[in-house]
Parts: C-alpha cells; structure tokens; sequence
C-alpha cells in the first residue's frame, strides 16, 4: 500500500501563451513527475486542446480517469480551451475557486480551469489570468497586507490583503521593450542581445528619475540620442532601455502601491534585473519561490475541494 | 528687365527621411516654382545625391549655376549627403547661418545643409533637424518668449526667446504610436485605419489624468482591456491610442515649458489633433504657417548671406 506521499493526487497545469508546463502532484503536495511541453495555447494546432492535454498529462490519468487536474493561465482566455471568466477584485483563494470552469477534458476525465482576475480603476479595466495562482501559491501569510511584483511581457503589481487580491495593475514593460527594440528607430544603434549591467543600472537611474519631461515618449529617445552622441556603446543601448523601461515601471508600481516591500515572482534572470531596481529604488525586496505556479495551483485544488 | 519678383534668388529644400520638397524663389520670396519628389534620404539609390538632386533642381539651376541653394532636413544627418554638425542651444537663427557645410552639388554649383540643433537636459542629450528651421520659419516675433509644438514620428516642443532656440524636448509619439499598433498586442484588437474622434477625446482624458499608475506601460493596456470588456469598439480603439499618447505628450509638454500658448507646425489633420488636445489642457494654441520650412530656409539664407 502507498503512502500519501506516492498516491497522485493532482494533475496541476500551468498553461499559457507560448508553453506548458505539468506536474504529477501527491497528496502532501510532493512532486511525482512533472514535464514542459512547448505546446503553449499560440502552438496547439487547430484548437486541439484535448489532443495536447492527453500528449501531457494522458500517461498519468491512464487507468486512473477521476485524478483531479486543474490549469491556470492563457488556457481560460478567449483564445483557449474555454473562456472562464473574469472574478472581479477583491478576490480570495475561495472566490477563484467558485469560478472554475469545468469542461471534459476528452479522456474520459475533467479538467477545471483557474478563472482570471479583473480590477476597476479610473473607469478601466485591467486584467490577469494566471498571475493570480502564482501570487496565492507565493502567499504564506493570511493575514495582512502584502504587496507582488510579477514581472514580464506585461508584468503586474498586485496588492493583497488578508488572504484577497485587492488590487492590481499592469505595465506593458516587457512588450513595450521588444516593441521599442525591434520595431523602432531606437533599435538601430543597438548591438547585441545582452543586457550589459552598467548600462542597466544607467537606465535605471534615468528610468526613476522625477522632474519633467517624465512621460516616456521622452525619456526613450535617449536610448537613441546617448548612442549618436558615442556616450553609451551599441551595445550597452539594449540594457540601457531595458534599464529605463524597468525604472519608469518599478517607481510607478510603487507609487502605486503605497509603499511595502515587494515579492518578486518570475523568471529569476529577469527576478534579478528587478530586484536591483527595487533597490535602487531603497526597498528591500525578496524573491518568491520558483514553483509558485504549483503551489497556487495546489492551494485553489485544495480551496475547490478537488484534492485532499 | 524682369523685377525682384520674377528673379530667382534662391533654391530652398526641405529634404527629410521620406521626401523631398524644393521651391525656387524670388528675392522678395515669391515662390517662382516648386516640386516635390518621393526622394527622401531613404529613397536615394546607392548614395547619389547629386542625381537626386539634379532631378529635382537642375533645370533651375541649368545656365545659372551661382544661384544659391539651401537644404535643411535629414539630409545634414550621418545617413544623409553629408553630416552638418548639430549645433548647441541656445541658437539662433545667426548661429545656425554660421554652421551651414556647403558641399559641391556636382552640377557647377553648390548646395549649402542647415545644421541640426541638440540640447542637453539631466545629461541626456536631445537633437532636432529640420524643425530648426520650420521653427524660424513660424517666429513672427524676435523679442519675447514663443512656445512650439511639432508634432510627428518624432514630435518636437521648442522654447523659444528673443528669437534664440533656448530648449527642446523630443516625443516619439508618433513612432510609439505605430509600432505599439502594428507590432503589440494593442492592435489585435483594433478595426479600420480611422481615428475615431470620440474615442479620441476619451483617450486624450485618460493621457492627461493625474494620478497613480501615471506610467504609459500602464495607461496603454486600457487600449486591449477596454476593447474585451466591449467598452470600447475595435473600430474606436486606434483613436483612443492615439487620444492616450497625445493626450500625455501634451499634458507634459506644458509642464516641461512651464505654460505658454503654442504655436503649432504641421501637417494640417495632425496639427488639429493637438489643437484639440491642448484645447482639452485649457491652454489657447495657435495653427502656424503651413510653409514653414520654406520660410525659415529663407531666413536662414538671409541670416548667412546667400541671398538678398
């Protein structure tokens, strides 16, 4: 007879835009197995979801059709599986949880998908979807105030609050410095893919610094005027703006926030790149765990009743 | 015997990235001729700028090689006929005279290029070319302070007094415009070419609120969430970009010159836009002449002697 540390309990998905990423979880939350499959929601051909999802996880329901599998991620959006809409902020693990949507997953099985959250400010709406599980998997206080940064092609400043997603607010910061690189005139003085530190750090100073003009549309142009004038190298330009972009979104998310000292949860080399401004900026930061997302998904499987 | 307004005095050319405009003018600036030619910088095969030039003011120029001619644009940049050293503000219209290179047009005579401008703020440096002279172009007074506004790819805000260009700041709202709707996820969303002209105004208040997130890596995003939360048409979103961009040049161009009615040098539908915008800011703007650069070649040409 096994253990509970050998029993699969959950099959926990982490799929978004461009990958996709499962684990085999026990009932004690230890991992059995796990994988990463490129098939991000973009790459499944033909809306073939069923057909990706039994390429994943179809080796671990085998024999086994009512293990519990839940997903978070792109996978609810328009554009995947099923569209699981939107619960509106103030959100707690137990309101994400009344939102699942459950569809037949095609194996003789179900999947639930984790529901996205949304937030209202200023008459606009702002949104996430998957953000919400890694920010309650990296949560390991209940009560309180706490304050996340998620960084990324949009990353998210999130405030909670006892338990609930109070708030939340999105910076195109990563999408906006691939745009800007590759589409732009500022692109064309720029050598390289590294981000050189000095640079960066150069940026970011710039990136934070107040006084007018502040708005962007400005202070980008210098990541094409400082490589005319030979003051910074082709290619230190790329972790220049990179630099200033980062700043610009790290004074405004903590503006924004009032204060507190943020969890960074993300891919550590671009977790690193935030963690220096944040100091810059005079807070001391702290680096989420890596396996968020699995824990996120844990805790709402275990919120929804769906594992034990 | 012809009179001063039948003799050409001067072959002026406003020649930029894109195109091309030449004027052959009398001594009391009546304009004798005028052409435009889609030979921009860009468009200039193998370097041979003096065939392009020859095709445009050769017959000109043909039994009269001494009448003088003078080009401002990007044609004074590295990429261009040959560099024409930017200039340090304050600068005023005797300074740039004094920086023309004049180069051998290789049809007899010579062609002399207006020097950029640049200005140096919190250490970055900033560079205009071409407004320069569209500037000098507009200034109908020599005494006393004048605030311009040159709105495009690279929109310009210029400062001017006692008719010396004292400082500038450059906006890539154009530019950030069209790459955040042709390459990001902003235009996904969006329907039609058209500029929605209340989804402007909206888009123009949301640029211009104060307050917390005031970064545009934030305010963007409102362009894909209202158009999924259906509160604003995929055929209005491309306007309220562009409201949201403008919106924001425009409420920091006032900061930065510190208030001020602008004058406004355009092309005449964008030029609207920013009336409309800094109509929105309370502050009374005024349309400038829409032959400015031709009449600042003509001042500049006075200022160095060229022509009489």
């Amino acid at each position: 007879m096994s253990s509970l540390s050998e029993r699969p309990a959950l099959i926990a998905l982490d799929w978004g835009t461009t990958s996709l990423r499962a684990w085999l979880v026990a009932g004690d939350g230890a991992v059995l197995d796990q994988l990463a499959r490129p098939l991000g929601i973009l790459a499944v051909e033909g809306g073939d979801f069923a057909g990706a999802f039994a390429a994943t996880a179809g080796a671990w329901r085998r024999g086994n059709p009512r293990l519990p599998a839940l997903a978070s991620g792109m996978i609810g959006s328009r554009q995947g599986w099923r569209e699981a809409p939107y619960v509106a902020c103030p959100a707690s693990a137990d309101a994400i949880a009344r939102g699942l949507v459950t569809l037949d997953a095609g194996d003789g099985g179900t999947l639930a998908i984790v529901p996205g959250l949304s937030c209202e400010a200023h008459g606009v709406p702002d949104v996430m979807r998957g953000e919400e599980t890694q920010i309650l998997g990296a949560l390991d206080v209940t009560v309180g105030r706490a304050l996340f940064v998620l960084p990324g092609t949009h990353s998210k400043w999130a405030l909670v609050e006892d338990g609930r997603v109070m708030r939340f607010a999105s910076f195109m910061t990563g999408e906006v410095f691939a745009v800007l690189s590759r589409h732009s005139i500022l692109g064309r003085l720029m050598e390289g893919e590294a981000i050189d530190a000095e640079a960066f750090a150069r940026g970011l100073a710039a990136g934070m610094r107040t006084g007018t003009p502040g708005s962007l549309l400005h202070r980008v142009f210098a990541a094409r005027t400082l490589g005319l004038f030979a003051r910074e190298a082709p290619t230190a330009l790329r972790g220049y703006l990179s630099g200033l972009l980062i700043g610009a979104e790290v004074a405004e998310g903590l503006a924004w926030s009032g204060g507190g000292a943020p969890t960074i949860i993300g891919e550590p080399a671009l977790a690193a790149l935030y963690a220096r401004a944040l100091t810059l900026a005079g807070v001391a930061a702290q680096i989420g765990p890596v396996d968020a997302a699995l824990r996120g998904l844990r805790r709402i499987a275990l919120a929804a009743g769906m594992a034990h």
